[in-house]
């Protein structure tokens, strides 16, 4: 499934991401970029909405994992334990989440314990901001073989 | 202003409220709910998705101090700083995030900062879920006198 045609499901499976115009997605096997405009997350104050930005925050890991078990050829349900949010600076332009997978040797010991027990916990870390972070997320998000 | 003509002000100020459909809000001094059908926040599992349920939890402990704060004829701008959340089990019906004050000393406490300070920052802690608990977050809410 192509990135293009990955959002065209997200956006029939998860009506908020489409409510949120999420219109980038751009997945290279250790990082996912998901990408919105601000208009439709906008705040009372002509930022980025906590909410949204919350929200595609967290979307990101959950993309990230799913896309990288199926590189391995494993569909898998994926949903977040918990997290850790914290928001730094106002986000003034487009909402572009950038959700990164750990170390190396954390993604191993994650890959080894999947493929034994069927199900696993990845700490995977997301942030909003280019030059200067102006938000960031660490999230521990569950994979169970369907 | 009334509960209902602050929801209208939240459903014009912040789009994504109107697309997740919020459509309860009950504010009790030191409590606040905040309710959404759970049809426009599915995801592809047919459960709550998890950035509607970050977003409408973020928001209700925004709207618990925002409104706390107009009950004493302050205007601030309110703002998440930081928050942990964890998700307990899937939201099967309607997304109902129940934000509450810290106690009394504590409240006490950031009164007597903000009146000093003209900032201050509180805790908050929302749930949702009835019975059960099914979503937490703990939230650090950030206000400075407009």
């Amino acid at each position: 499934m192509s990135d293009q045609a990955f959002l065209s499901w997200l956006h029939q499976a998860i009506p908020l991401t489409e409510a949120m115009q999420i219109d980038e997605i751009e997945y290279s096997g250790g990082q996912l970029r998901l990408g919105a405009p601000l208009e439709p997350n906008l705040n009372d104050k002509g930022t980025g909405f906590a909410g949204s930005i919350a929200s595609i925050a967290t979307l990101s890991g959950w993309c990230l994992l799913t896309l990288w078990l199926r590189d391995r050829g494993i569909d898998a349900d994926v949903m977040i334990a918990k997290s850790e949010q914290r928001y730094l600076a106002p986000v003034t332009g487009r909402l572009e989440a950038i959700a990164s997978l750990p170390d190396d040797d954390v993604v191993e010991q994650f890959w080894q314990r999947f493929q034994e027990k069927q199900r696993a916990r990845l700490p995977i870390s997301v942030t909003i901001g280019n030059e200067k972070v102006l938000f960031e997320l660490q999230g521990d998000y569950a994979a169970v073989l369907r």
